[in-house]
């Protein structure tokens, strides 16, 4: 049976990856109930195609949430709370991330703590944030998911490069902790899954990219509408396919 | 053939893993020619052991590095640059390590953060400050190690337990950062490798362990003198055996 979320939270949802979710999102149809798009500035001049996707989608809901700021997280899950009323929350796109300077000498320490903020325990504040909702949502219609957008970067099996120290080591330590979640949340049918969405072309990834985010998040959403208890602490690629640890 | 290296240093070397480490290389015969045994308070109580040690085998080197403090491990690699005058360093083993309440609601950001100061940002600092002195052992002599402390719990394949955010997510960040050094140092004939110790009777692993410090060291020893350029790379555990990521 398809994954008919009826509600939503993405994080680093004003630009690439993330925006192009909202945007696919809001058009499909059926189209879910709540978008939560969050972004840590919705004020800013980043922000302005997310604004204008709001403004024509009644569905979608900006909300403010830097993944770096645990406070902000706390603050952004009462105001969804307030919004769902009754209902849980289906499911949690932890998109927002970032990079840095990754060469094994010149690496510092404040971008290695920079990065693992924002890629790893960000991720981690949002599910204790939101535990309630989506724990909620679990219980009361027997399945609800939370994703990690990892990278093959990643992958220590694939990894077939040195540097990218804060970055790789970040999306590693991201995937041991989708493990761990993996068993935390089942017992409420929360599945947790990481997902690399391929090489694709946003500013993090670069215009040499090879897919398009039309591409990668039409082939996400697909594999998301198809995940299942089955897939529950996996990492999946865009493709549907398992990527090994 | 054997890898008997000459000079090796141990982190975290006055208590549990690191301490036997030491004692074993002491009385090994041949012995290395230094053992640079660190700890980051040498005048500490819980150092009277690996004093002892040193007092009676003229090649352990008591030496201050604190593994999370960059400044520290950068001091200590002036200290074991003029020890060893022209020679290289031949094994490097980050062993220091701590865990921290692990539970999903309950880990604290400081306890995430915390441990992955010690646990990963500590063995690239170190790697970063040995890099001319554990690269110039790998091109005289066509091979040295760096061998990275992890954990069966830093394994996402083995992992089957939820909790132990900080300790678990550090050590599988450990495992993928093995990965990028096996990559930035193999063109210097140096190796990186993650082992498993087992679940070994120290503080950390508590009186209800499996091993005893002398099993798991035994073990490791024959493990590490039996490395060679195949095992870049991998995760090994005390019985040599290869651990999935
Ligand atoms: N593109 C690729 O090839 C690729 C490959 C593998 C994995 N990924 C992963 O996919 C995810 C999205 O990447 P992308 O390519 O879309 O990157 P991007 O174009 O650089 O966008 C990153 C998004 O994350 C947001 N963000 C960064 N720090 C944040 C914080 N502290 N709080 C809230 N939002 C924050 C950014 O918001 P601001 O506008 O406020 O900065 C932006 O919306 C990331 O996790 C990335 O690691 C991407
Ligand atoms: N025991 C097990 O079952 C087990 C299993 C898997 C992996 N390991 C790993 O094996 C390694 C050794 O563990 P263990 O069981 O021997 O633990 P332990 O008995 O608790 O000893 C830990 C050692 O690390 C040192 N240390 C901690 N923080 C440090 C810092 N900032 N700078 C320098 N030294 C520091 C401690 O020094 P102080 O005395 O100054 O605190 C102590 O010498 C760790 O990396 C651990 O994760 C152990």
């Amino acid at each position: 049976m398809a994954f008919q979320f009826k509600s939503v939270l993405i994080t680093g949802a004003n630009r690439g990856l993330g925006l192009e979710f909202v945007k696919q999102l809001a058009k499909a149809s059926p189209s879910p109930k709540y978008i939560f798009a969050t972004c840590r500035s919705p004020e800013g001049d980043t922000v302005k195609n997310l604004r204008e996707l709001a403004a024509s989608h009644s569905n979608v809901t900006i909300i403010k949430l830097d993944a770096s700021d645990k406070q902000s997280i706390e603050n952004s899950a009462a105001a969804v709370k307030e919004k769902l009323g009754d209902e849980g929350l289906d499911l949690i796109i932890n998109n927002a991330g970032i990079g840095a300077p990754g060469k094994l000498l010149q690496v510092t320490n404040e971008d290695m703590i920079r990065v693992y903020q924002t890629n790893v325990i960000g991720p981690l504040n949002v599910v204790q944030a939101y535990h309630s909702l989506i724990t909620k949502a679990g219980k009361k219609k027997g399945f609800a998911a939370v994703i990690n957008m990892s990278s093959w970067l990643g992958s220590c099996e694939q990894t077939s490069t040195g540097g990218f120290y804060p970055y790789g080591v970040s999306k590693g330590a991201m995937n041991r902790m989708t493990r761990a979640l993996s068993y935390d949340l089942i017992g409420d049918n929360v599945i947790a899954v990481s997902m690399n969405p391929g090489w694709v072309k946003t500013d993090l990834g670069s215009q040499n990219a090879t897919l398009t985010t039309e591409e990668s998040i039409k082939k996400m959403l697909k594999v998301i509408r198809s995940l299942d208890k089955n897939k529950n602490g996996t990492f999946c690629d865009y493709n549907g396919q398992i990527v090994p640890w």
